[in-house]
This record gives C-alpha cells, structure tokens and sequence, in this order.
C-alpha cells in the first residue's frame, strides 16, 4: 500500500494533466454533434485501461453510444468487483455564466473547473490512475475487475439496463463500486448506504373546451385550477403525511439507530442554505430523517390559465399538476403509481375530468446494511484518509443503476462518492476539490486492498 | 314615430355604408400607432352630429384618448338621457384567423362582419342614426340628449372616471342609456337589470430561493405548489361556497321573483355549450342564478414549477395564483378584498411564505329594479320590434362605467344591448346581425320617444 500512495504522490501531476486531456473531451451525450467526441472518450477509456494492463478491453455496442468494458482476472480466489462509472457529461450552456471555459479545465483555488470534474469523468479516472499505480508497483491488483463505463447516464441510461440484463453471467461479481456522488460536507467522509426509489405521474383537469369569461360562466362551471388545487389537498394532510391510501403500507420502517446516524452525520441547515422560513418534516421525523428515509411525494410543475402580468378574468379550460414521489425500502414503484392514479381518479373534484399520464421511469429504494462488512471497510479506508470519523447516510435522491444493479445481481454496491455540495453539478462552474483527488485516490487504493482480505 | 321607422327603412342603405366607414376606422385604443385612427373616429363621430343637428359638439381631451361630447337640448320639459358607448376597438390579431379583413367590413349571412361591429361602434352608430332620423323627421329628439363617447373602454377607461368625476354638473341627467352589451340570443328581446361587481388578488407563497433538487430536499422544506392548493382549497368547499370570513356577508339576498325571472329567461345549456361534463352552481341555486346573482371566487391562473414536457424533479421555489371575484349588490369590493386577504394572511401553510398583490381596478355590482318605469317602457319598445316578450336578467360580468354612473350620478341606467351569442366580441370574425341593427334602431327610437312621457 505504501508503494502504490508514494507512486499516486510522485505522479500526481501528470495523472492530473491526463485527467485534464480526458476533461477537455466534449463528451455531451444529448448533443448529436458531439458524437465524435463520444467516440474520443472511449479511445482515451480503452487506451488507458490497455496500457495499464487490462485483459480484455472492449468497446461495446448498445444501440445508443456505446459502453467501455474490461476485466482484469488476475487475481485468483480474491473476490471480483465490478466498477460502474459514465463518460458522457451534461451540457455546458450557458457558457457565458463560467468562469473559465467548460472544456478548457483549469486549477483555481484548489478547485478542478471543468464540465465532468465531478460527474462523473474525474471520478471515473481515479479509479483508473489507482489500477495503474497498483500495477505498476505490485505488477497486480489486489481484487479481480470488471469495469464498465457508460456513455448514456446524463439522458437516463436506456441501453445500459438491457446491458445489464443481457450480460449477467460475463458481469457476474461480489460486489459493484460506484464513485458517483458526494460527501455530506468537503473534508468529510461518506458512506452512502441507501437511496430512494422513484415513481411520478401527470395529471390533468379538464373542464371547459375553451378558457371562458370568468363573468359569463362564473358559478355554471367548476374551475380547474381550483379543482386542482382541491385535488391536490387530498393528497397531503398539515403534518406533512401523504394522505393516498396504501402510500405508507409496505415501507420499512426507520430503525432507532439508523435515525441516530442520520442526525448525528453533518449536513445542511435548511432554513439558513434553501432560505425557507422553518423546515416542515412529516411529522415524527427530522427534516434529515425525512429526507434521507421517509418518503416523498412533491409537486413539481403546476399550471392553468393566464400566467402573464396584471388581469384575465377567466376560468381556465384545464389546469395540470406534476407529481413525483420519492421511495424508500419496501415501497414498489408500480404499486405506488396505482395508489396514486386510484386516488385521483376517486377524489376527482365534480365538474371536471382527469387526464393522468404515467411517468415511464421509476426505480425502486436501495438499502445495505451501514454494518455490512464491505461498507464497514470503506469506512476506514475513508477516515484514514481524511482523518475523521466516517458518516453514514442515506441519499433522498435516485441512482437508477444501482437499485439496478441491487436487483439484477444481488450483490452489495459500494457508494464511494467524492464530491462536495459546492461541485455545481449539472450547472456553470462545476468543479472538483484537487485534494479530494489525491485522498480519493488513497481511499480507493486501501479499499480495493482491504476488499480482497 | 311611424315617420322615424320609414326615414330609418328608406335610409337604411345609406345608413349601413355610413356604418361601415366608421368601421372602417383602425381605433384599436391600446395601440400607439393607431393615434391618427383615433383621430379619424372623432373627427366622424363630431362631423355627424354636428350634420344632425346637436347644439354643442365637442372633441373633449382626457389626458388619454380624446372624447365626444355633444348636447341636445331642444326638448323642453322633457327629462335628459345621458348615452354613453365607446368608438375604440380591440385589436384585430391574428389577422388570418379573419375570413374578411376586421377593417373591410363586409356583409356576409346577414351578418356585417368588422371589429367592431357589436362592440361597441356599430351600437353607437344605431342611436346616432335614430337621432338623425328623429331631427329630419320630427325636427327635433323627444328628450334632451348628453352624448359621452368614450375612447379608452377597450383598455379600461382609465381618464373617463376622472372625467365623470369633474364634470357631474354638465353631464346631469335624469337617466343614462348604454348600448354596450347582448341579447340572451338572436331576436330574444333583453334587459339587463343588474351586473356584478368585481375585485381581485394575485397571491404568491414563496418557499426556497430557487428551485431544489426534489431528492435531497424533499421532506425538509415545505412545497410551494402543495402550499398553493392547500392554501386555495381552503377558499371554497365542495358545495362551491366561497369559505373566506365575511365573503357573503353583505350580498344581497336573491328574491323569489327574480329567481323565476332568471329561471325562465332562455340562455346556455352550459354543459353542451362548454364541453363540461356537468355543471356546479352554489348548493341551493341554479347554474343561471349563480352566475347572474351570486358572488362568484375565481382561480384564473395558477402556476408554479416545471411546466415542459416529461419530468422534472424539482421543489419550486415558488407559486402563484391569481384570483378574482364577481360581486353582488351589497359585496363592497375594497371589503371583500380585504376579507381575501386576511383569509389568506390566516392559512398560508407553515413552511412558506405570502406576498399579496391586490388588483386596483374595482367595481360595485349594478342593480335596478326590474319594474322600473324606464326598463318597463324599454322592454315594451323591445318586445314591439322583435315581437317577442322581453326576458330580464342580470350579467355575471361587469361593466365598470355602469356602476360609475350609478355611484356618482345616482341615476338609473338603462342597458339595452342588441348584440347576439355568436358576435365573436374581441375575437377574429367579430359581426353583428344587420336585422338587429334595423330593428335595434326601432326599439331606440320608440324607447326615446316613450322615455319623453
């Protein structure tokens, strides 16, 4: 281990200038110009895990852009990890609001500013520059590799899960590692033992055939924006709690522990980082309980009638509401829509009828056990590197790969993210702490060891 | 008066192509460039009654768009009638939804189609056409005669109130007549005896500063479009009532006999004629009395959020309704908008907060007694011409310059509309049935010769 952080310290340098040539690469998945592009970042992923001694590179097909796969199985009767990262990145517009242009990467501050610095491109190829440093001075890695990269997870990954499912046996492994997040605060080490599902759907009122006098029509026929508004009151009581029947009935509860790891773990002061006046958790849970592990259903998007400035007195001819509801362990994203759609079409306010749309994606909740041996591991890797104690928190958002993942192989996923919440993810200026690079990197190293034992 | 109804058939023709000059006239009020249009209209509007005959013609300046004012005084003994209309028209875009130019006015169906046609131009010119038929038959008009033509009600009347204001001297009638408004349908002979007044509101509850990730947020701060429709729901419960303290307080209550006359007047089957699949008055009155006699609270716009195609899973940071109400006699608007806002100060949800910005424009709702001398002499000048029995009934909308009058001058006014349903006001293709304009011009004639008695 100490061979492979001194190699890691004396090439720093030149593993960031190649991580920058890997930044500048304008791999904008949405973009159809950029398809050149696409293909330069495969060619920089398989020459790189060629060189550093991969067994078998491959640039894969799926439809869509394709997928860099390569194996390394040298290490006999250790366990197999399959890393999963992406090489696509979002687009960069508007240009105007970066500071430095968002494919000519640039150190500032002790910040990485570029587009992919944190998602996921600078990520992925910390992974890459710790295989290397492991062959080059053990001549192996400590645990057997498979890595996939993907070229699709900015527009929702649609080959990927056919992929998967078709490629189970070559994919077979112990367990997945995933850097594709972040820490609850710089500096802070994080272990991400859980995510929420996803589930959402599209309603719609109809009432009149055309928008109509407000005068002329006032009190013949109902209005859909406040029969939305009614619609809407159903569905969540003042204490927070989704009032859809079924909502809560299959989802786990939150143990006692787990909510004492949540509270104690470091994180965001609502009122003071949203500006909101107070937060408003469902009652009987802390706003980071409720985030992390109770679930959610939020509207959106909600629209009717005249939006411009000043007066227009008429009654809207429909009114639409965007829902989508966040999911924890046990809650079934299918069943979940049902209840929804039941209780819409059961609390329809007189007067108007309902259009719902179903929204196509959904995933289930993703939960490890905190004390999974696996997770416990990374944890020291992690606070020896950073020198604090470990967090373990669960993440209100959705990575659809790795419940995925969760169901299609039945094995652990490890989420070692190095991000911070100053990384302007998705947005202008998104950046990457240099430091988190090289302690990253340690992490890495020591779990991928510490894995094999 | 059977020498006017000839001059009026022997001259029609004539009056029709003097008509569509008029229509010719680009007076779209809310547009800059049409000044010289407007200039054109007062200029026809002067030069015609002065041709007639009045004493006292004169383009009055407003601060705004001028208007014309014009006196008859030659009736000795007789009461005065005080006519208000206006020469300005709404825009005519889109232009290529017309099937003949807005100002090309052409006859077509029976029809005489130019904007302007019902509103309000062509109702104006019909009373000037009976003043003249009156002066070169009778050599005189059977009531003294005040003209108030304004040129500013397409854009809200803004400098006639002030107007009304500082010269009640001049403008003192015994009576005011308005042709501004429509028949229940073709040929059914209307008066209109009372018109709702109105006030409005638009409410903004604004949570986080900008809009958050649904995942790491949802559960801690409170939802703004949630807030919204818990927030509206709390404004009107399932019977349609409007639930905001003091809301009918004032409102006069709605006798029997009105009810029957309201009830008997033919009108819209509003399910066939809006598409709904049912209709939701007040519990305990009719579609049609609701819209005519009670007070109404309206959502005329509603939006907060994503509004694109799919999904997007955000916690906006805002949301915004606009709200107005239809008043009834009684309802005092500065009162019901203060009880709005108290409502609302009282049940914004925990979690977000109110910013109210109260609609300036107000009015009284309108009523006079259906039995009044003057609306019975209408309403047999009416049922004379179309021959038919006139129905009364009160509008759900509101005409602001009625309620105006009412309140500064404290004399009855007489609305006698003869535009139809199908006029297409403010609309591509606006017209107006030439045999109402024939038979319009008998009912003004005999009204002004039976208003003299």
């Amino acid at each position: 281990m100490e061979r492979v952080k001194q190699y890691l310290q004396d090439h720093e340098e030149r593993l960031l200038e190649q991580l920058q040539q890997f930044l500048a690469i304008e791999s904008i998945s949405t973009d159809p110009e950029k398809k050149p592009a696409m293909e330069e970042a495969v060619t920089f992923l398989t020459k790189y895990l060629t060189e550093i001694g991969f067994d078998k590179v491959e640039r894969r097909e799926t439809g869509g852009h394709p997928l860099v796969y390569a194996e390394y199985t040298g290490a006999e009767g250790a366990p197999t990890a399959l890393f999963y990262g992406h090489y696509d990145v979002q687009p960069a517009d508007p240009y105007d609001l970066w500071d430095s242009a968002p494919f000519s990467p640039e150190i500032r501050s002790g910040r990485l500013f570029a587009r992919g610095a944190s998602d996921d491109k600078g990520q992925v190829f910390m992974h890459l520059a710790v295989f290397e440093a492991m062959m080059k001075t053990e001549g192996r890695l400590p645990v057997n590799v498979k890595v996939l990269i993907e070229g699709e997870e900015e527009i929702g990954s649609e080959h990927l899960y056919t992929y998967l499912d078709n490629n189970k046996e070559e994919l077979a492994s112990d367990f997945a590692l995933i850097s594709d997040s972040g820490m609850v605060d710089k500096g802070v080490p994080t272990i991400l033992y859980g995510l929420k599902g996803f589930t959402g759907l599209e309603v719609t009122l109809t009432g009149p055939d055309r928008d109509l006098h407000s005068g002329l029509y006032g009190g013949a026929v109902k209005n859909p924006a406040m029969a939305m508004a009614q619609l809407l009151a159903t569905m969540k009581n003042t204490d927070e709690q989704v009032t859809v029947d079924g909502f809560y009935e299959s989802a786990e509860d939150l143990p006692e522990a787990e909510r004492k790891l949540m509270n104690e773990a470091p994180g965001e002061h609502y009122p003071e980082t949203t500006g909101v006046p107070e937060t408003t958790p469902e009652k009987g849970y802390t706003a980071k309980e409720h985030t992390m592990a109770r679930p959610t259903l939020e509207v959106n998007g909600l629209f009717g009638g005249y939006q411009g400035a000043g007066t227009k007195t008429i009654i809207p001819s429909e009114a639409t509401a965007k829902l989508t509801c966040r999911l924890v362990p046990g809650q079934d994203p299918k069943q979940i829509q049902d209840a929804l759609v039941r209780h819409i079409e059961a609390h329809v306010p007189k007067g108007v009828r309902a259009h719902i749309k179903r929204e196509a994606l959904s995933a289930k909740a993703y939960k490890v056990d905190p004390n999974h041996p696996l997770l416990q591991k990374a944890a020291e890797s992690y606070s020896a590197a950073f020198g604090r104690e470990t967090v373990f928190v669960r993440l209100g958002g959705s990575i659809p790969v790795v419940e995925s993942i969760d169901s299609g192989f039945g094995i652990p996923v490890v989420l070692l993210g190095f991000g911070t919440p100053e990384d302007n993810l998705h947005s202008p200026n998104e950046s990457f702490p240099v430091e988190h690079f090289s302690k990253g990197m340690e992490v890495l190293a020591d779990f991928y060891t510490k894995a094999a034992e």
